[in-house]
């Protein structure tokens, strides 16, 4: 399988720190008549509260607010309704600079920014800042993790325990999440455990983290034999998503994410994807109208499949299109070698192609998910090191295995149709497999 | 503090194995008339499932099954009503002959038993016998865990998640916790966290378990800072509670168990501590239809306050009569140096001591308090290790402290009254202190 994605150039990125972005202004949005909306004048559908920017603007130094401060004014807003534990998503350039946003969601006195070394240095001083303004009575204390998927684990997660029992935090204290899925997940777990639950707040800095994690209250870590095993479900008080905080992400971080994405077109949303296939170099080139969009609908998407099913016994599991594959290649490769959104890249180029083997979909829709992947800058296969062995190997230890039938989301009918089932030719999948690799 | 407990003579039982007991025969259960019930004859208000036994009847053996077969048939049920968490404890002699009682709640096809080295010779065979007698489906695992409150940390935790995911175990398997309060609160965790949560069944084995844990869903382990700081409200699909398993139980682990016995009937209850004054040696005696009365009672009273309050934010706390200060003993003097219930009684003790300084309760209080805990072998004091300082250090960790105040649980008023306030004289809460420690 051909794929433009180079694995040697993405590891380079491993380990940079976020980045600073000079791109160019005055790069139009282009948006498709079917997401029209009266309500706005560039044919988005949002919320009224949305002031819209038709002409992309942007930051090119991490704290140059004149650009943010300008449109900092009416969040976005997603509501995720789950009963007495539904909060909202606010979504804008800007908003690390309105106090009251996040301010309206601390109930005690104390709050534990959890965040890691990349981020930190980026965002904490800001964030305290933020929680402190105008807010005497506020006292924040932080604890800095090492960054990346191989510390998501227990050892780390125990170094948030021991800051937040060291600095006396009650049950009334508040845990913020401020960085990537990593820290969201393992934040959002250490906050569920904490004296059995404290209040949480998710303040997502890249893509991944604020299309996927925002929403669903899914918190957790890693054990050696495989992701996410150990965790909670568990939602925050409110998820704040500055923009802004995207214009210090790495190129890679920022395809990885995209492919959660376009994940939603796939599974249920049409329009979205052929907004996606149109508007992917504004994505990529950062333009903050559209990554506004590109979340808000991302997180209405996963907000009403979660709402329908909150601790995943049926429909949620669509969500992870690519994900059974993905995490294989995460596992056998090594936590934190590929990024979650490359892994499910890959994965998803796997079940669309099962899908295919199985008559379920036309090859058309395999090119445009090719296709839409690589311009993302995504990669479409797995890794060579995987094997069909590792694969059946890691994957019979998945989650959704139910009573030893490993059950697989692939795509069925035409764009935006999937399903979750065990039912399907074992026959396929061994092709697949075997077609994806070496040996 | 004169006390008839004796701190050395405890500890060496500390390591001592479950003993059989040998018990005469034919001692003769007295039931207040104000506990009477017109449905049954020896007075006890028990559902008409309740087969009684007015002779108390032995188990000399613990595989002896003549006398727990002859009562098995019928247990004793408790519900406690907790919505779409709700769940059944089934009480009674030779519960764990009844296969079908635990079966009805395991809905998947795996089943991981937790238990320790103390309880899993003798109880683990007999569980996983029941477990799979007739149900050829069901495959059963266990984890064997070192005994003891010092084992409660993160560490045993992750032996729990490396046997369930070495065993494949998915979504629909059980965890099943075999054993005293410890490896209830841990595997109730596990069980919480392991795939973010799957289903759960006690079978508490100590009076501890069977009066406290089986009731409220709270889970957990010990950080080395501070008791239960991190775990998980998670309820249970059922709690078995066989009373043979109590003719193993050293002298001492008992005594333990009735100090939250008496608990209830401090802070809520004055019929049932006024039984207790009057039936304390038929529980000494472990005379089982006297425990199933006390179990039962006891889950009734904690049923009902969790019922009202799950997550404790306001009245359940009250069940936490004497655990301040009991919880700054178990931590100044190491976990499983004191039993929970040996700390908690002489907590209780100092509590009753500082309601009495505010002038909340009559000294006649204090006096009925201090005998029936010597009646039960309890504590009555805190070891002399213990410092004012000590105390003040560990408490303000407490969980129940809010925004920097420590609340704690208080008699007010007549027997079975009690209060969960931060509003009291704080030289009453010092009095207390300096009058229970050396320094």
């Amino acid at each position: 399988m051909a794929s433009s994605f180079c694995p040697k150039q993405a590891l380079s990125f491993t380990n940079s720190a976020h980045q600073s972005r000079a791109i160019p202004r005055d790069i139009h949005v282009r948006f498709p008549a079917s997401v029209s909306s009266p309500s706005s004048r560039c044919g988005l559908k949002l919320k009224a509260t949305t002031r819209l920017k038709v002409l992309a603007t942007y930051a090119t130094k991490v704290m140059d607010q004149s650009s943010s401060k300008a449109s900092s004014q009416a969040p976005t807003v997603v509501e995720v309704d789950l009963g007495n534990r539904s909060y909202p998503i606010y979504i804008g350039a800007g908003l690390l600079d309105q106090p009251d946003l996040l301010q309206r969601h601390i109930h005690g006195k104390r709050v534990l920014v959890v965040t890691n070394t990349t981020v930190a240095p980026l965002y904490l001083d800001k964030t305290i800042s933020t929680l402190t303004d105008g807010n005497p009575n506020v006292t924040v204390e932080s604890v800095i993790l090492p960054d990346g998927e191989q510390f998501k684990n227990m050892e780390t997660l125990m170094k948030v325990f021991d800051k937040a029992i060291e600095s006396r935090l009650d049950r009334r204290c508040t845990f913020v999440a401020l960085g990537g899925g990593v820290i969201g997940d393992m934040c959002g777990y250490a906050a569920a455990s904490y004296l059995r639950g404290v209040n949480f707040i998710q303040i997502p800095t890249t893509v991944m983290a604020q299309v996927d994690s925002s929403v669903g209250g899914k918190t957790g870590i890693n054990h050696p034999l495989g992701k996410n095993m150990i965790g909670a479900f568990y939602q925050p008080q409110c998820v704040l998503i500055d923009t802004d905080t995207l214009n210090t992400l790495p190129d890679r971080e920022l395809a990885s994410g995209l492919a959660e994405v376009i994940k939603y077109g796939l599974i249920r949303d049409a329009e979205f994807f052929e907004w996606q296939e149109q508007n992917m170099p504004l994505l990529l080139a950062r333009d903050p109208t559209a990554f506004t969009y590109a979340i808000k609908r991302s997180c209405e998407n996963k907000a009403e499949v979660v709402s329908q099913d909150e601790k995943e016994s049926g429909v949620r599991a669509t969500l992870n299109l690519g994900h059974t594959f993905g995490h294989a290649v995460e596992t056998g490769v090594g936590y934190g070698q590929w990024l979650h959104g490359e892994a499910v890249a890959a994965g998803t180029v796997m079940a669309v192609d099962m899908s295919r083997r199985l008559g379920w979909i036309d090859d058309s829709l395999v090119q445009r998910v090719q296709k839409i992947l690589e311009q993302a800058k995504l990669p479409t296969s797995p890794p060579e090191i995987m094997t069909v062995e590792m694969f059946k190997s890691i994957m019979a230890v998945d989650k959704k295995v139910a009573d030893g039938k490993l059950r697989l989301i692939l795509l069925n009918g035409s764009l935006g149709n999937c399903v979750f089932t065990g039912d399907y030719d074992q026959k396929a999948l061994d092709e697949t497999l075997r077609a994806f690799s070496k040996s």
